[in-house]
């Protein structure tokens, strides 16, 4: 099926955004997808060999809120048609990371030359989605006035354990008046294929952190004395884990280039 | 109809908790309904003149939160059949307080010598029920824990006011850990009827509380160092306002002693 058709096919114009995306890195566009496609759900990678997709998949399931799954492939099928008919796993994210012993060895643009027969594709749900959400009901999201990216920190909550996978759970962290922190928790509930509810509030030491102006990812954002710095589990955690795993042979996508899939964010409201 | 026809009609021995409760008052029965036929709700009870009925209704209408409708009377019918057939508002509180010019002038356990043909009775939501959801939950209640009242506090968020009726909110306050609190937003979230979720939680100064460790009405309880105070709209509200319009003539309960109906608290979630 040519693009065109999956376009028709799905909705016609509106559609073509998250579709053109896709093309847009094919053709090489290797910048954030952040503000990208407004409306379209995006999603973190994880790309395993099959004999550790089990553990992986595994670790998800144990996991949901850092490691919430919004599409996986088949073995060695580059395809994932519930996210994109025209979606080609090899070539539609703006930028890659391979990883070999624990180390990045590669950034490409796409990945033809590193895939394998034996390959199965994870795409972990985002926050962009939930923060499209919380921005619709008017609450403001610092890091995006600022410009930046989202504050992340490692957690003392450790993740449940499968096989090599293992390691703390990464938050994202975003300040909010107390009134509008109760409403972030109700309006983000309501998504939990994309992080959910917030895993804490108010109190970073109790979770391990111990400054919120000095973030292990991201940058960091101002914080009132009358806001609540609040968390919510991040998918740089499957990153993380597969970092410290320390695996012979992994891709994901590099932070902040994620891939734009078809679904729309409204999609995945689950009220 | 008899009692126990309306029991049969509406379910046999379990709603026979609620109407034995409001028996029991009829009774003479004049302690606190904490705890008495747990599953059933229970309100708060304002009765008032019907000229300043309408500005009340209007009162309740713009703060939902405080002051939630869960029932209401004719122009001086005595009965509310859609909070229980046998109920009589005369005879079925434990305790009621009389207000004249804003002042308490008599605490009777019936108000058949008060009765009027132009009285109209508003039944409002309160927090035992939204309590029991959080109990069957598995989150712990520390005033429950400790045996005492519930700690309220007058705030600085002004309600909306109408005709006589202003003043400020009054808040109840339970303290969690802050995964708890989180999971309290959520699961008062399906009770709007009983005050929904909360309406602050953190930073008690920013809605002019000085000191948690002293409440206006109610007792203190402990908040460690890793817990956040949790601030509900509180159904003493509607008393306050209603003490403070200093109207020739009104009708509350006393606290605590509250109207059992034969709404289930279960009945009450929105989802």
């Amino acid at each position: 099926m040519t693009v065109f058709a999956a376009v028709q096919r799905t909705g016609g114009e509106a559609v073509l955004r998250s579709v053109e995306a896709r093309r847009a890195c094919r053709n090489g566009m290797a910048s954030s997808t952040a503000g990208v496609a407004n409306g379209f759900v995006q999603g973190n990678l994880a790309i395993l060999p099959e004999k550790l997709a089990g553990a992986f998949h595994r670790f998800c399931q144990l996991n949901p809120k850092p490691c919430p799954i919004i599409g996986m492939s088949d073995v060695g099928d580059p395809r994932i048609p519930a996210l994109g008919l025209d979606l080609d796993i090899r070539t539609d994210v703006p930028r890659y990371r391979v990883w070999r012993d624990g180390e990045v060895t590669d950034e490409p643009t796409d990945i033809m030359n590193h895939w394998r027969d034996d390959l199965v594709t994870f795409v972990l749900g985002c926050s962009f989605s939930f923060e499209e959400a919380l921005l619709d009901e008017g609450l403001p999201i610092r890091h995006i006035e600022h410009n930046v990216r989202v504050p992340m920190y490692r957690t003392n909550i450790a993740c449940s354990p499968s096989g090599p996978f293992e390691g703390p759970m990464v938050v994202s962290m975003r300040p909010f008046k107390p009134a509008d922190a109760i409403r972030a928790v109700q309006i983000t509930s309501r998504f939990p294929s994309v992080h959910g509810a917030p895993v804490h509030l108010g109190h970073p030491h109790s979770i391990g952190i111990k400054d919120v102006a000095k973030p292990d990812y991201g940058d960091p954002v101002p914080v009132a004395d009358d806001e609540i710095p609040v968390f919510w589990a991040c998918g740089v955690t499957p990153q993380a884990v597969i970092a410290n795993a320390k695996l012979p042979f992994a891709i994901t996508h590099a932070p902040g280039l994620m891939l734009v899939t078809d679904l729309r964010n409204r999609q995945l409201a689950v009220l």
